[in-house]
């Protein structure tokens, strides 16, 4: 009944899941299994990984460590932001936005190296196997995907531990091991699971490891200027910063600061609700700015049609249809409208709090004479009258027709 | 030229710009001029209006002073924020939700006393205008509309207040003159002009009137917990307050710990864009905890089209059209995912920042089992590969038909 | 493996491919079964259905045989033409329609006899599945389902034959069977598979059932009119009409003149396209009736919202969500805007066209005074001018702002 | 009180309504008459107007006669039909659409010719109006705009009529004049006014100038064969055609078999509802066919996200709005999806029926072995049951915490 399978291409981060699965892959399966680990920014070093493949048996030339954080910045967290994009109000789709890149490159890795499987350590009830699986199947629906945790009985810590022990992997004891579940890149760092089970109970201080506690963040504001060019964050204070060194700048700045924590309940494509604890600390900075440069640069109706588009476009990322043709479609749109979205914005970074304090731009459309109550160059004020009268007209025509 | 009118129903606040087109109007338009100040919770005592409103020559039977708190948060703010309103990302609507009320008891007022026209003290180049209108030609398009600012000279300050000199209008000394324009109800107080004009200067923090400077807020964080009901807050730390005491109460906590404030540029409906500064405290407070409690208790897709609709709603509460069909059409439809919209929202208070701690309710449909990896009673692991397959199925479709 | 059940109701035709299910179920689930046939005007008899269910060896009192047709139109076909749903720009919607009614009295009547088991006979490539299943897992999430055809492998014509001879069933032959799959109720009847399988070919004359050849139709227009009341058809030529009669006079009406045939490729929500034909021919008058009503009667921006949600809420009842907590949400908007659409449609049927050729209300929001170039009551043409000039003022002060 | 102004593009028809509008702007404005003739496929020889302009004086060098057809329909009207553009569910947009290019040409024609002012020929009380001067405004702001019905006391045909005689205008006596407004260009031609005035008066056959009357049409049907590239017609019967030849020739096709009738009440970007016949032959054939090879080369999603997107689409352009940001930002995302609509559709004229007989594409999405309910390649019939349980998933959770 299991499928065939010769080699697999497996999202390997060197931890104990992925390790497992690593040789569970080898056991049942019987296959050759290549492991592709990627930095991303989860700010934890990736060439270990290479060691304790080695140790597992895999290939030398099986092994792939990449650096992917300027493609994931500039490809994606970029094109994302440019959308203002929100999941329910609050969720900056941190872990969301990663999953397609990986995945991508799983597949050419595969096409790289002849293997016609793909695995990940996803588990069965979350959105990230579907993200990564919508990724797969986009890319080339011809390789077998394996995900372990829909297919085994590891079901719990205790039977992965036992499993690690009788199979001869090695547990790092790096102290005690963090009640949460946890994923990180240069966008966000989340956390499910232990006492977040619990939607009434608040979270313990010491799970936030990103952001200082606000109450705890320095006493004085700190000021900071960031310079926008089609649509996109390129400069800081001043200097010119590549995609994923703008990110995590900003990162250590809004978590010094206490800037972006989030606790949320919010809905899996799969159907239930979860708890889950995220901090985006540069892309809660990057959002508010986004918005204030805008503020300025865009249309009217453009920035009015980007808000109603915006829930859909968000939703198809949480959902894992970043590769997916409407998403393309909204892009399209999104991105038509940010060719002037440039200048300057200035923000203050306080306990927990951002504020704009200016914005400026060449390619401003605000010009204060216009909103005063004076007379202007464009605006003529007796036009006010037949303008709201011809946007009522189809009240008072109801009106009269209907006595009402 | 001008316009026929015997008696008008001037929307009258009191102050100076007020007092002047009483004053005008009846110089002007030589008809009898019928008062109404409304008490919304703008934090000024009406009753002095009465006074200056006699000393203007105008009839006791024409002076109406109403207090319209509790209709307006019951009716108007709340029903806004069930729908999670915000404005381009930022604005929660503060002006914008009271005018329909003041516009439609105008109305009202004039079929009372027999009036012909109405009239406001809205500048001719902003949204307020629009509101004010709008209301009237949506309740009654007979009535003849006089917008001063639109048709006299006295486009200054200085020709004000030399028109109120000359006409022997009494000028209250209260120290010095705000060099901002305002406007406040019980849910927010707005600012615009002055150094506002600069959308790259900061405001000064004597700008500021109802709320705290974060810095200046306690040490110390307070938590509170809201009560809800089909979807409004009905009970604060286990107390119940009527709708206008407990948008005011909230007000009070808010600002006291720094929440509330936002600095955006807009854009108005009439066309320019414009710098305001808000205060919401209470407000702020409301659309977190609404959120929170519609995050375990309402359908997912049912959050997910609020979310898309909202922006439309929002849009058009901002313009003026509250008495729309298509707002009352929206409304219905967010109504009626609000039955179930109930439960309690616990929140921490803290220079600037709220924070959801908690959320429970009677109807949550959260539930820590189904989100965990192991077997609950309604989820089946093997689902999610159906589930994923078929929804990846045009992917698949398109990859073998294009060869991509 | 298999899942136990004790007793299971059965969607049940009387057909073949349900009685040889019916057999399925006692043999391989050994369980009792309760047959369920409704007539919702499919237009062929359903008391047959007894005898032959009672020749399987049904219990007397296992079987339900109900007429549906007014429940059909009043509570599902009608509110559906409220919306003008269309999926895809062509398909009206018949399947779709009346799967959610069969599985919500298919659980209803479990619960009578104390079933725990629901059953059905549509494929596991199509639609039906899900809109029976969503029914019965949004109804009671606790029956067991049975989906034969997935389940089986008697997955060709051949040997479903085989299956019936050697189990007792007998086979009807009522002269050729029909090269395509059909389904019918009171608002349509489908056909799919045969030749139509390939989109390049054009369906043989024979296969319609419902309308005449347009070429064969009478070559005299008939005029129709059609009363409205909150948006439903209520009277047809001035004569009273309960739901159903409505529809069924409608039906023959259209028939008569070769209204209603479409033939298309849509896109199902399992994912593949898939080619079908349909004749609507009632429910074409309808929806082209509908709209001249509202055309008179509806607020221009009602009318707009609702031509924006059409697509969604028509989305969702193709996809089988009709009991959907955001399906009720839409359906409260829609009918909220159908208070005054009420009056009269005179309609002429010709070879395939139908024309509007008047419409009339006593809500009408049409007044003839308002179109011409002359002066009215309601409108100043100076307005024009000023409500031009705001509307483009972005325009404006966007090409002063970049000198384009 | 009069602008000034000196020299002025008029949108030139060499008709009576702008041979007056000349004149009277040369003697109320006392300003140089500049005219523009457009050949935008209205079915009228453009040349006479050179003659009718040189007998009111206006010199050589200030008449411009060009031939815009090919532009028109490529850059304006394909488009438009990419998106499936229909306002209020059956208006094509046939004025709407030519306005924007007449505008944006009389603004180009004013910079070459120095000229500091644009004038048309729209009332006080249509939709035309705002199409020009949106136009005008948004490509330069600086020109003065003359609309003279707004201006002018001659608001009837007799005072027309009278003023022509007095100042010497030609007026053509070319049989009796129709009681009907009309606008005509490639795309259609349009009737406002006379006893369309009744919204239940059915027309006159003798007004429909373009389509035979279906019951005069030819009794046998004729097959047409269109093939499209990126979204737009190319060829048709086998024979590539430009964009102008397309449409003209599908007109005469259409308009032989009596396509493309409508008759509406519509609402006006101005605020009330005017009742309008069209005549869109070519382009109700358009609309059927793109459609009909969207139906096998489009993704699902995309397809009904243009759906979502069409009406605010449809209505920015019959508002005016072709050159707002809003607009082209919607063209970016449609735009984007035509890549692959490419192939071939047949279709049956027939008595004023269009129905679509084949459509093949070497982009097909379509193949019939996805929908047979056998087994096939990409599809495993297993995979419905977990796509369907986790699609219910959320209403399983609500039925289980709601007990409903």
């Amino acid at each position: 009944m299991k499928k065939e399978v010769k080699k697999v291409v497996l999202a390997y981060s060197g931890g104990l899941d992925t390790s497992v699965i690593l040789k569970w892959l080898q056991d049942e399966y019987n296959c050759e299994v290549v492991t592709f680990t990627a930095d991303i920014g989860q700010g934890e070093e990736v060439e270990p990984a290479r060691a304790k493949a080695l140790s597992l048996g895999i290939k030398p030339e099986n092994i792939f460590i990449e650096d992917l954080r300027e493609e994931f910045v500039k490809d994606y967290v970029f094109p994302m932001f440019r959308a203002n994009a929100i999941y329910e109000g609050e969720y900056l789709l941190g872990t969301s936005i990663a999953r397609p890149l990986i995945a991508k490159r799983q597949v050419e890795i595969a096409h790289l190296t002849g293997a016609d499987g793909v695995s990940h350590g996803a588990t069965g009830k979350g959105n990230d196997q579907v993200r990564f699986e919508m990724g797969y199947l986009g890319k080339d629906s011809t390789l077998t995907i394996i995900a372990p945790w829909r297919e085994w009985d590891l079901n719990s810590r205790e039977k992965l531990l036992a499993y690690a022990e009788t199979h001869g992997i090695k547990i790092e004891k790096k102290g005690k091991k963090s009640p949460y579940s946890m994923d990180a890149n240069l966008l966000h760092i989340s956390y499910e699971g232990g006492i977040l089970e619990d939607p009434n109970a608040e979270p313990e201080d010491s799970m936030w490891l990103w952001t200082t506690k606000p109450e705890d963040a320095p006493d004085t504001p700190e000021y900071i200027e960031i310079g926008y060019k089609n649509g996109d964050p390129v400069s800081l204070n001043g200097e010119e910063l590549s995609p994923a060194t703008m990110l995590a700048t900003l990162n250590k700045l809004a978590g010094k600061h206490g800037i972006g924590r989030v606790d949320i309940v919010e809905n899996r494509f799969v159907g239930m609700k979860s708890r889950g604890c995220y901090e985006t600390p540069g892309g809660t900075i990057m959002l508010k700015a986004h918005r204030a440069i805008e503020s300025i640069t865009l249309d009217r109706e453009e920035a009015h049609l980007k808000d109603e588009l915006m829930p859909k476009y968000a939703k198809l990322i949480y959902n894992g249809f970043w590769f997916a043709p409407e998403r393309e479609m909204l892009q399209a749109a999104i991105d038509k409208t940010q060719e002037n979205v440039e200048g300057s914005v200035r923000l203050k970074l306080y306990k927990g709090n951002i504020t704009v304090v200016g914005r400026s731009s060449e390619s401003s459309l605000f010009n204060p004479e216009y909103c005063t109550f004076e007379e202007d160059a464009v605006y003529d004020q007796k036009d006010a009258a037949g303008f709201i009268k011809l946007n009522a007209l189809r009240f008072i025509i109801e009106g009269k027709a209907r006595k009402k």
